[in-house]
């Protein structure tokens, strides 16, 4: 009779599924959800990228097609992930921010930092091609990123989060700007051009990029100086002038202080809605600005409040 | 004077990321590292990969191309990996093993799974135009896989994990087989096929199929039975028939209680840099076998010791 | 010679800590850091605190003493560990809460929560005799706490933690006076006074109460209806009437958006000891007032600025 | 009417919990589950012992009463808590091992943690007064301990947690006993005793007790120079011999590798209970004893299996 043929078959165990599910509790030991009512930054980080850079022959100290490649891809990660209010690139590294009342996977950790990279890192392969059309294609080993989350409680916590990540690529551009310069104009080696930095301060490498080579620091591009700041592109809202200037005073900062705990309120199913399509229908942004003084976070409330601001005409 | 402009030039603080640098300390509080003497499992997960079989028009109820561009993609990972000791992969899912001895990144669980998810992103992505070839290209939304790390302390753990996700593949093939051949040869609908399977065992649909469509659900391709097990092929080593005799009566496998809490050997660097270069050389095999019994295991001891076998010639 | 006998003296391999130290390191696997910027709760409950309420006849609903006594200890704990802000206590649970710029054990969560509930203990367990004097002397099992940590990133997230510890004060008291007042002077039995008290709402016990029993719920101890509260004593602060005009009308309590953020202040050796030295000089006062209202946390604004009041004269 | 008084009475809302309760939801995010199928050890020390020690006048370099209220109120933590399978105290600090099958309160490393503590700091101040009668009483600040947990994977590691605290024992013992002699005996003051100690090895730190103080180390009290080993006592297993020549002869301990991996066997409820009956019948032993070597667990084969012994008649 045919049905016994099925009898062993497959000799796998018919039923056996529950012998091993077992397995599954020991996923629940890996802690994952991120605190709520905490700001979500993740960060991700080319890997390998010293030798990518060489391998495709990137330009020294900046490469604009490959800033541009980065950008286009977190580009395209806010587009998939509406839940983003803000991000931040340089070099081959970006932070990707979600809103302290964000409750995205439930604010599982693994989830989180996993889709964010490999979204990123999805758009980076699929539009290689278009920012390095010319060149020879991709062969493994490929680009890859590392990833990681961190959670911020205070907006304060957050800007300085902000302010940390562009004064490292204002260090590191204004090194890097002299250090090449050195070595493409001035001749030197990578050992006497780091020796020739060495115990410098900006101040000496504005000079040496000014006085030997007659470059203005100032004049660079923003791109290099400021990295690229990411974010929904609504009408920018008039700040009041005696702001700013309590800020040329060297005030604090205290845009901050404003809305940090303004009570969590919890939209309803149909302005939640309304609010994602606004979102959705939001341009997203990449512009090269200041991220440190409070004039971006005023004139951009919606990145803090997490509410869609007036769609632009 | 020239330097005079330095001064505002940029209204950076000059020397300020000391200010700042104190929320590198929220970093520590997302707990990562994974407890040593543990075999780490990273599975990912194909994100929202329901819309991207519609949006491709991937074949029911499995498509050879995009399972074999998942176990392409699943090759590349193993090659960049080297520390990597099994693989296996069913429908969007891959479960990618490290070694309980592993010590890549300090066991930081965040770098472990965010790797593994970018680097099978990066593959994927790569290989995509070349398994389907003559389709329209990619579009965003893009293909992107969310990961988790687990931690199993023993090797039964480890195999019962492998049983698990076994079990499910025969499981999902055996319903998913059926399900279609009612569609798309019986002429019914998704509820009535639904319909028709609800409350069957596995006997039962083994009958539907060869009753009423002459199916022998035994002749169907292992790819889809089995799944896909990614190794290092080394030389199979022979076993004893003895214990397979033992096996076919039903006895407990015994291979995990062997081998499991021999003492953490320390590599020498040479030796370790040995081990490192067989692994490369080894082909990385994907093969479509059982891996609940015991045969699996005893022939690739290199598997459960972490240490290279012979290479074939 | 007598030195050879030192040789197999012990048999201890003589300097072998080495072998066995890399133990040490699967510690760093229990995450433990807890997240700076967070108001750090640690909450103790009593352990089959059921069966040690009738071995040692404690009064129902409430028993002075026990309660009395929990407050002692906790005093207690407030004495040993001057980092502490805030307590509150309710039956055998009580909460201890560490200011959110602490940085007691660099916010090791497991060293804080023993800490606090083994010095609770130790406390609970030397004045037992004294709260309970002319009472059988404590024997085995003897009481014990299990504690957690919990973080609260805001102000308002701290207050509403608060506020549902009094809360549930309040509803569990009004309950339990009720089932027990059916019990003790209604003669019911206890599934009977279950019975009489299902699906009634707060009204409803009230007058049963009233009516039935002549007991007015508003004029029960405060001790009972609205737990213990415990703080560093210093001069209260005078509030500007408007505040509290608002709150009566129903307004949003204000208070905590004011200081949720301000910048994190280091203090300086000199001063962070001086503040120490006012700490250890306050009393720790025990009061059973409202914590949910403003009023309570306006007139004492060192709860929340963590900085020492004016001392008592 | 009576009734209208309640409507005001307390100004609490009626049934405002639910309106606070979300905070509860912050509790998830502190990790807590212990890996299944790992050892789970809780390790507590002692807080400020050394103020203690000068407070209540502890003997040096070891003090006998103190030594033995710690192991007593080690007792009372393993009749309170029965799923402990092995205990080990040295100074003020004190291991409690958990089964690696052990499911208790599920596992939760906090409530693990603090049940461990408590109990223990519970017995401790609760047996204070018969360990140091004659003494003056105990008064704040009081004894507290800190704790934490650890898990290990395998019996190995397990083995050798125990062999590295047991080896640590030995060394401060002998340092210690060193050190005193010298002062106690050999006039010196504490620098120089230091002094005088530093660089040696142990053979000369033996030298030194048995030249200059007559003191053969060998004949110290195994309490102080093996420390405390708690564990449930029945009756003994006999060892084949030639296990123990093995060992003689520099042999690695084998014991650990048979049972490390048996299948999770879960017991009846029958069984459970028939199992809890047996080890609460047996008695609580505190030896001072080698645990480095195989022999100890050879001859109590329960701790490693989990399963109750014969209990002795």
């Amino acid at each position: 009779m045919a049905n016994s043929k099925y009898a062993h078959q497959d000799s796998l165990p018919l039923q056996p599924s529950v012998r091993y599910e077992y397995v599954k509790s020991f996923e629940r030991c890996q802690p994952d959800i991120l605190l709520p009512n905490t700001w979500i930054v993740i960060r991700i980080d080319g890997r390998g990228f010293h030798k990518l850079t060489a391998k495709y022959g990137f330009e020294k100290p900046n490469d604009r097609r490959a800033l541009e490649l980065m950008n286009a891809a977190a580009v395209g990660v806010f587009k998939e992930l509406p839940d983003l209010v803000l991000g931040y690139g340089i070099s081959d590294e970006y932070s990707f921010i979600f809103h302290k009342d964000c409750n995205l996977f439930e604010r599982r950790a693994a989830k989180l930092i996993t889709t964010v990279a490999t979204t990123f890192t999805s758009h980076y392969i699929h539009l290689w091609p278009t920012y390095f059309a010319g060149k020879p294609p991709l062969t493994p080993p490929m680009p890859s990123f590392d990833g990681r989350a961190v959670m911020y409680p205070s907006v304060r916590n957050l800007r300085d989060y902000m302010s940390w990540r562009q004064v490292d690529c204002h260090i590191n551009n204004l090194y890097n700007t002299t250090f090449w310069t050195l070595i493409q104009r001035g001749g030197l080696d990578a050992a006497a051009a780091e020796q020739r930095l060495s115990g410098t301060v900006a101040a000496d490498k504005n000079e040496i990029l000014f006085k030997d080579f007659g470059i203005n620091y100032n004049n660079e591009d923003d791109l290099f100086k400021k990295g690229s700041v990411v974010f929904r592109a609504y009408e920018l809202v008039d700040v009041v002038p005696t702001t700013t200037e309590k800020q040329k005073d060297g005030g604090e900062a205290r845009v901050d202080e404003e809305d940090d705990d303004a009570a969590v309120v919890v939209l309803s199913k149909t302005a939640a809605e309304k609010e994602r399509k606004r979102r959705a229908k939001a341009t997203v942004a990449v512009e090269h600005v200041d991220v440190i003084r409070d004039d971006f976070w005023l004139r951009r409330p919606w990145i803090l409040s997490g509410r869609a601001g007036k769609l632009k005409e």
